[in-house]
């Protein structure tokens, strides 16, 4: 699998409108403003497979001629195009529609020329309508006519032997074996627009983040592979669908970590699992301790059976004691006395692990090698990988990993894991990734949580950056949760599950976990530096809640996206409204949902439906999707009440 | 002058960004969203010399490194490229400024760099405010300046002998040597971007077209050159800047058309001055009955002495005399029965013209010829053309003429004559032309005008679409002047002179000329088809009106812009509020100009000026540009009366 040289990188498109070969003098047509495309093509937008893709562009020439136009597509590298004509809409905007069945990178491009028989055609109509005397625009019709058809077509023989009548010359059957042409004059070609076509679980995932050395029922003892998998049944029964593993590496001994990331480690501490690699392995082994890679494959293969998947953690840096350091010295940076010069972010230091150098003499070596490290695992079952912190790393670099991984599994899925400022975070999500972290942590009141999510769900966000909403990670318990409050974690969920088709949780949060680092979002005691043991039945814990907001999701299509999120107007600061729309209109859901406010008490609002449709009807009633409960519609809304103690969320299906 | 072939033809320009060429692994950086460019950099943008040119651009790479960025400039094929650093504004975003000051087509680059030296430097500093030890930090600062600095530079004297004292090192004489570097770490290139840089003119300019055969003093006379001559002192006088001629070239016989565009011309009719050439020539001929070219190069110098400037009609058709019909036979379209295809629209015909035809097999020779056409002009001192039609030849050739016109004189101004469909005529601004007809003509409403400013106002179409606001134009006479009320041919010439900085009146308005042919909106006894000759003092005329209305525009450089525009709300549907600053801030000019509505009558309002600022400063009091009376605002605004009787438009200069 190893290779010397990179292949060509993707993005190197040309603005410019092709002419045909056979012009010198430009292309005639402009095609302009072509929807769906991100930066004239630089970059593709994504849809997932078995959704229809609509191509609306404007498509003109000079002068009144009767214009014809036409979208090809196909998988990047496949030999034929399919074709679809094109209609005009109106304005000189035009709209073709195609459905690609498989995931994969794709190019689609227009074509336009000029429809001569259709202009002769419709201007000796009008002249015939007019009076005017024809026969010579008939002898001129009838010369087109043959010059255009092909020799083998039926109607060619009917106007050879015809001359000029006229009723045939303008007859529709005339018409259509023309417009049949292979040539295609002023024909004009767009650039070829890149899309993404990713599989459904891209738009639609519930993950459950778990740290598998705290699997263990037994206090104290490392966890396995066993573990998780005897965790597999009660995950997959509270329908999540993605099981994603905090690293399972060797981890290294310089320089590790003790509990709450002090410098020192005692003796029998494990050290932080993102300290990847010591003398047994780096980032194609397993932790000794979680077992082998046949006990991984069959957790893979135990989540498959119950309709999961496992997602694996990608962190590019290195123990000290990761074998590459020793291998490829060179992939890393070191300083003048000699010694390696360890990741930092002044003042701040992370003395247990150290950045392979993306500018080294010998990074084609290192990117090929973080390639196959992926391939590996794609190789031992997984499609997911969730990416640490890909901001520190070149833009390029993994605009070129995705299109590798991709281009040999096209089921692979990748979430950007950016906590950084925004244009950076959407430009990991336009270089390739399916989905993205996201400032849904630190956005909490009404008015923010509407503003993020119009800005993620506009243009031309929506074509190509898909939230993953998490509610906690290990590196963050934000502040509203540090109080413990269950109706806040309720909350917090349901917000992650209903604006955004990804979501997420980690291990803990069921359990209400909210013990912080003083004047920190951090956890105490975090399992980023020891070993933790949870009793997953805890009384108090949030399951059940969790379990009917994905039973809600799976059941409502409506669920399934999140560019289709449409807030509805509630009086009432302290709660959001919400209406989702399924792409086919068969399904509707609408909400309410407390938000993190000052109290939590019972609060009595109208939700309002204002032009909101479901399936092109105006919603009539709601049905309550927790009770069943039915009720109709008054004056376009509904008088609701939510008590935050027994639930923070009201959610619907829409009937007309 | 005659070519074989065409030059290249602008446009083809790569979306994607440029890395070092040391670096195969693709460009560090990300610099997108520039400002000011068109689809990507495929259009230039417009600005005129001496203008400022703010770029801006969202610049980043992967981390937390320092970034450096400059803009680079020039005018194409200049060897030099102009630099100037840009400064990170806010969240990515960078600004850099130039000012070109000549006339001609220039490009603009963004290169980014990271500043290895600044990040060295910044998180040196926060390893000591932390009281961390850096001296290892220092050896490396060291090094690292020293390879960066130039061989010639003072301060590596001072690295040199001065092993690692940290003052030295940290010093901002030193963070300024290494920043002179030449040796650019990741440096990447944004695409070039281009710009059309046209003389002022081409945004500022009163247009008054003349139909040169009706200038004669002598009823029924063919007017001439010489009798052009005589009326520019008075037409300067005016205050209009630019002498628009119609077609001056011999007239075909050949379906000559008569009267009121009658197909059969009678003895003596002039013939429509669009049926271009007859035997005695064609484009690059005068009509003998005008004079010869030596009269047409005096009318040049006269309007130059005046500080007025001949424009010329370019209008590509032919009459079926033209000397090209003869000699380049297969520049036209021949029916089967060998007869000519004239020019038609069914079912409208116009036999007195033939098109050449743009597809013909010898289309580089004519597209060529066409363009010497335009340079003999130009050498004759002619440096604005009105194109007539330009929707109807194909834009690749609109875009090529233009810049190989431009190449040799970047003076030249292309007026673009499109009543089309509106992507259509904004396409023919895209590609170059510096100024464009517009729907003004059919605006007329309050709401309708102040829809449509906004239109051509915003983005992205005040960056290259400059509309010409003509009142009236041989073809159009607008129904709301065919009774003839002056008032609204005041109030039309107010609109059209204040709320655009082109715009233009067709002979004949001054003197409220409206007779219509019955239910259209043309001219009965039109002078396309006749000899007019008329009184220019004729009592009722609205010269002395035109004359201080261009009077403003001049002494207020507000109005010498149409981009900054800015409507005011006015209580009263009949009146519309404006007002404009100036590029410097240091002028303002605000109005209210009664339109088009049912009555005539005096109407009372407030013109509120809400937050416009002029200068910086709120609008205090204005000052009546007519009358020089003074007012203080009151409560924001001012109320006003208009007797459109009188004057429908009250133009003041603000005040602060």
């Amino acid at each position: 699998m190893k290779t010397d040289t990179l292949s060509a990188r993707p993005g190197a498109l040309i603005c410019s409108i092709e002419s045909s070969p056979s012009d010198p003098t430009g292309p005639r047509f402009r095609i302009e403003d072509v929807y769906p495309s991100l930066e004239s093509g630089r970059y593709a937008v994504k849809r997932v497979a078995g959704e229809t893709v609509s191509v609306w562009a404007d498509i003109f020439r000079d002068g009144q001629d009767q214009v014809l136009a036409r979208l090809k597509w196909r998988r990047e590298g496949a030999e034929q195009w399919h074709t679809v004509p094109m209609r005009l809409d109106s304005n000189d905007r035009w709209l073709g529609t195609f459905t690609p069945a498989e995931p994969g990178w794709h190019v689609f491009q227009i074509e336009a020329w000029t429809d001569q028989f259709g202009t002769w055609r419709k201007g000796t109509l009008l002249k015939k309508q007019a009076g005017q005397d024809v026969s010579s625009d008939l002898a001129e019709g009838r010369d087109l006519a043959l010059s255009l058809m092909r020799k083998d077509s039926a109607a060619r023989q009917t106007i050879n032997t015809a001359e000029t009548d006229a009723a045939l010359l303008l007859s529709d059957a005339v018409a259509e074996a023309a417009a049949q042409t292979d040539l295609r004059p002023d024909l004009s070609r767009s650039p070829a627009f890149p899309l993404l076509v990713e599989r459904s679980r891209a738009r639609y995932s519930a993950w459950y983040e778990m740290v598998p050395r705290s699997q263990s029922k037994v206090a104290g003892r490392h966890g396995t592979f066993e573990d998780c998998i005897a965790r597999v049944p009660e995950i997959a029964g509270l329908g999540f669908d993605v099981l994603y593993l905090t690293p399972v590496h060797p981890i290294g001994q310089t320089n590790r970590k003790g509990k709450n990331n002090s410098l020192a480690a005692a003796a029998g501490d494990p050290g932080s699992f993102y300290a990847i690699g010591d003398s047994t392995g780096g980032h194609d082994a397993v932790h000794p301790d979680l077992g082998t890679i046949e006990d991984f494959r069959r957790l893979v293969e135990t989540c498959k059976a119950y309709g999961m998947e496992v997602a694996l953690d990608f962190a590019v840096q290195c123990s000290p004691d990761h074998p590459w350091l020793a291998q490829h010295p060179h992939w890393f940076k070191w300083r003048p006395d000699g010694s390696l010069k360890f990741a930092e972010n002044p003042p701040k230091k992370y003395e247990d692990i150290v950045n392979p150098d993306f500018n080294s003499a010998d990074r084609i070596e290192l990117w090929t090698a973080l390639r196959d490290v992926l391939l590996f695992w794609v190789e031992q079952g997984v499609e997911i990988f969730r990416i640490d912190n890909p901001h520190t790393k070149p833009l390029p670099f993994w605009e070129w990993l995705i299109r590798e991984v991709q281009d040999r599994n096209s089921n692979v899925i990748f979430l950007s894991e950016a906590f950084t400022r925004p244009k950076l975070m959407k430009a990991l999500a336009k270089l390739g990734f399916s989905q993205s972290y996201s400032y849904f942590t630190w956005r909490t009141t009404k008015h923010e949580l509407q503003e993020y999510l119009a800005e993620l769900t506009g243009f031309p966000e929506r074509d190509y950056f898909r939230p993953n909403f998490f509610v906690t990670t290990p590196d963050i318990l934000p502040v509203q949760l540090q109080a413990g409050d269950p109706w806040l974690f309720k909350s917090r969920a349901a917000l992650a599950a209903m604006l955004s088709s990804n979501y997420g949780i980690y291990n803990g949060f069921e359990l209400l976990e909210h013990e912080p680092l003083l004047g920190r979002e951090e956890y105490l005691n975090s399992e980023k530096y020891e070993i933790r043991t949870r009793d997953w039945d805890k009384p108090g814990n949030i399951k059940s809640y969790l379990a009917t907001l994905n039973r809600i999701r799976r059941d409502n299509a409506a669920l399934q996206q999140t560019a289709n999120l449409r807030f509805l107007t509630v009086n009432d600061d302290g709660v959001i409204g919400f209406i989702k729309e399924s792409v086919d209109g068969a399904n509707g859901v609408a909400g309410a949902i407390a938000v993190a406010a000052a109290a939590a008490e019972p609060r009595e609002f109208w939700l309002h439906f204002g032009d909101a449709q479901i399936g092109g009807k105006p919603v009539a009633a709601i049905e309550n999707l927790v009770t069943g409960e039915h009720r109709r519609l008054e004056w376009g809304g509904i008088r609701l009440r939510i008590d935050p103690a027994t639930g923070p969320a009201l959610l619907f299906r829409c009937l007309s």
